[in-house]
């Protein structure tokens, strides 16, 4: 059972320091620390421990150190910054575990650009040795790259070379999209196990400077003071973006943090328990029932009280229960292809809520709150897993929680004269919580009628059963005697189905419209990744990967497919 | 050895028959002349041996009949329109010529949308029966779908359901983001192995009308004249944006076709001889070099003359032998993973050429001949073999040739004061020949200085080596002492890769920029489809594929990756 819960505490590998407006983040890899047998992390090389680890300062540092305007990334050990993703656990992991190690440490990336994009966090990766493959995959999703110039420390991507596997964790798509190298030097630097060195990574734009030995220290503390200067109009220009409107951010608001407790999760052989979500395992029929519980009713409507709430304010709460409950099914429980969703609670309590948040969108808290939010729910997205929404009386498909029911596969609502069952929308579906493709959930949906997101959001009221069907926001309306049979025959359809096909079709259909860098690395980057780690070259007993180390060497079917 | 050259005498599988302004395109696969052994073509199911009729009629109806303004796609076969790929010929193909197979279908569905898109050529699709699988995937690149409504006839995407692999020939891709189905009823559409009938079909958007059987041929007639009548505006309206400008399509020109003649190929053991493309195999050592000679001097400069020359004007013939060439070496040389590209030929004469079609752009033919070379060019960037671009002296990478030097992964340009090399633009680098991604290739290269692009642009004069660096046109620059060394390592070097990893990498530095719906099918959605070909509950012994139609039943390792 993998938990992905920490704490700065408990962290083995990374030690975070804050100090002021500078968080500095010190990979320090305890080579024994894995999370599996059977491999070492040597030079700062990392397992998805590692991963969970870096992920949770990153989220913390947005709620507990609101203060910080730069974070550095930066390493303890000579001469080594990250020589990336553990190549000895790689060889040993299942291709679903790969699958899902390279999602995790993608989605924490992406974070960090979140964190960047929206709340003007500026990410300076100080590398002070050789990153390597996933640690220069690493530097990459931060800001600001500096290397030392010491005539031995190069930034590189061996993984083609050397592994016959790709730079996957964003890498190919951050080159040539982020940093914009050019595709032919992207091409050498690619297959060029050694990588380069400071001059030449710096023309090529691989990196943004290098300084001598003896100089990189203050030179990297330098930059960094700089930022902090600008720090104020950077925030207020690029958070402006966050609620996809041009409000610059309140910047009077308090800077205090909240403390990220740890969840109540009570695992038990038949499901999870959460405070707000629930899961129950239908092993024998692959799949789960999550239902997520709405906000209670008075919840405070003034940021300083929220703030004094903290980590106990229902949406931050039951999304972070949300977010855990994801990635335990994805990794814990892999049979599980499909996952119903349902809502209960009141409605007005839920756009109460909304309310609340959009009113406050610029403080910082509630922005960060938000953003979360936004995350979790692509987090949810990107799962490998089925989603139905079901919605059945007593649901609270409203505003921030329709984006669930917007989010899945497709949606079952009740069609009974007498039980009323409704959705609604609120300021949240606006865009305050988009896709990755950049679009809301809705515009994804109405792609063919973009009439109809606006005419939806300017109804605000309650739509039932037939008006949420008119309105083309369900999928089924079974009336109350076909139900019951109607969910269970879909349940055992869909579960029947092949995982892979459903795999490969979900990541098609759910993405529609424009792409971004994100989905190029979720979609194109890492369906080509997946083929390659199922390919003998790479895995067979001849293939790159399974050979990387030892005596033997790897052997190629030479097609080219 | 499979060739690619047809025509419409030599055709198995269709009838092209042409009326005036509208040419219909029936489809009647003898189930017998299959490409290969093991399987029949039943119930108008297809392998690549009747895609390749169906992508030369295509491209003959675009030389050969510019006077048709209409296709009808339509089937000889009683209540069958079309059952797909064959699932047999899948079931017993390698890997590799599976994922041969689908792109090759796929470029020959985008040079369908091609030709609508820019040649204002309407396609019609008019389903007389059944549409599975690929069969509808074939009517949804098309322009207009009307199905007949006989109470059985029905669209299906049952490859999930019954295949465990994907519509993966741009089906999914098509779904939402071209005829932009709601995603939960795409999600509903492609896990129902039955599909849908007339008035739900319509309802949902998958096609777009349907008749009953004694009134499909009048209707669909009529709505075929109806296009007719309305092509003059619509012509000159679509096709404005086939040069990138708004310049409408001249229509006085002569519509009288031009016949595309059996190229001559000389194939030897050594290699491939055309008349203006010569293919060199060094087996031995896994790659290949492949030269293409420029024109002639004094080419006739009138779009009369032009036509009266026909398909042995230098630019139609030369890129008809580059796509031969091209497609040759994807399917009968799967070992070469590397094509070094060498032109040969005076920079003059291919610029005069590049300003005759720019000046006669709007000329049938030239609008025809510049979307063809820009057609063969992605043909080019979507091939799944290394390019490298060998500048030497008496090469012509000029205009449309410079094209070959921008397309390749990476460029060595010969550096020796004694020796001049040069490279050079012309008119067709503004935005004629456009990649996948809507950008030109100059746009792609230059993402981080789109100043650039303009500044080379601008110069319209010859770039010699020390130029063209500077410009930051070729990626190196060897003097003659190190030339041959170099060349001769860095093909070592490549070759030694593995070949899996090279076409991941590849595919996703040559795509930096946006994505198109094109972009999406051949990154996103061919990715996932190989993977899903290589997944156990695919092909392996028990999977969906290898027991379709077998008494066995698959089954299924639900793991969800």
């Amino acid at each position: 059972m993998i938990n992905f819960q920490t704490s700065p505490d408990q962290y083995h590998h990374w030690k975070l320091n804050v100090d002021g407006a500078v968080a500095t983040l010190n990979m320090d890899v305890q080579e024994d620390e894995t999370l599996a047998e059977g491999y070492k992390l040597k030079l700062n090389s990392y397992d998805l421990g590692v991963d969970i680890e870096l992920a949770d300062a990153v989220q913390r540092i947005r709620f507990e150190h609101p203060e910080v305007k730069v974070v550095v990334i930066t390493s303890l050990k000579p001469r080594i910054f990250c020589a990336g993703a553990n190549i000895y656990m790689l060889g040993t992991s299942s291709h679903a575990f790969k699958v899902n190690f390279c999602k995790f440490t993608n989605e924490t990336r992406c974070a960090i650009e979140d964190d960047s994009h929206h709340s003007g966090r500026r990410y300076v990766a100080a590398l002070n040795g050789t990153a390597s493959g996933g640690g220069y995959e690493l530097a990459i999703a931060c800001d600001e790259i500096y290397l030392v110039d010491d005539g031995n420390s190069a930034v590189s991507l061996p993984e083609v070379p050397l592994l016959g596997v790709l730079p996957g964790t964003g890498g190919l798509t951050r080159l040539v999209d982020k940093r914009k190298i050019r595709r032919d030097r992207a091409d050498v630097f690619s297959t060029l196990a050694e990588g380069l060195k400071g001059k030449r990574a710096k023309e090529w734009g691989l990196i943004d400077d290098s300084f001598p030995t003896s100089k990189f220290q203050e030179s990297v503390d330098a930059r960094v003071q700089e930022i902090v200067e600008q720090s104020v109009s950077l925030q207020g220009d690029v958070a402006k973006t966050s609620f996809g409107e041009s409000e610059p951010l309140e910047t009077n608001s308090s800077l205090d943090g909240i403390k990220l407790n740890p969840l109540h999760l009570e695992i038990k052989p038949a499901g999870l328990e959460y405070k707000y979500v629930n899961v129950v395992f239908n092993r024998e029929q692959r799949y789960a029932d999550l239902t997520m519980r709405g906000p209670e009713a008075n919840l405070p409507t003034a940021p300083d009280e929220i703030q004094k709430l903290g980590e106990s304010y229902w949406p931050l709460h039951a999304y972070r229960e949300l977010d855990d409950a994801l990635l335990y099914l994805r990794v814990n429980e892999p049979e599980i292809g499909l996952v119903c969703i349902r809502t209960v609670g009141k409605i007005d309590e839920v756009l109460a809520v909304d309310q609340t948040l959009a009113a406050n969108k610029g403080h910082w808290l509630v922005r960060e709150i938000i953003l979360y939010m936004a995350r979790v729910l692509r987090r949810l997205d990107l799962t490998a897993k089925s989603f139905f929404a079901i919605i059945e009386p007593g649901s609270c498909f409203a505003g921030c929680l329709l984006e669930l029911l917007l989010a899945s596969d497709r949606s079952y609502m009740l069609n009974n004269p007498d039980e009323r069952v409704e959705l609604a929308t609120s300021e949240l579906n606006h865009g305050a919580l988009p896709m990755s493709n950049g679009l809301t959930r809705l515009q994804s949906r109405f792609l063919a009628m973009p009439e109809k997101v606006d005419e939806i959001l300017g109804q605000n009221g309650r739509l039932d059963t037939e008006a949420a069907d008119a309105a083309g926001l369900i999928t089924f309306a079974p009336d109350d005697l076909d139900w019951e049979d109607e969910i269970r025959v879909a349940i055992e359809e869909r579960t029947s189905l092949s995982p892979d096909a459903l795999t490969g079709m979900e990541a098609s259909l759910r993405f529609a419209g424009p792409e971004t860098m994100d989905t190029k690395i979720y979609g194109r980057l890492t369906a080509w990744q997946n083929w390659i780690f199922q390919r003998p070259n790479a895995v067979g007993p001849q293939g790159a990967l399974t050979n990387y180390g030892k005596p033997t060497q790897a052997h190629f079917d030479f097609k080219r497919t």
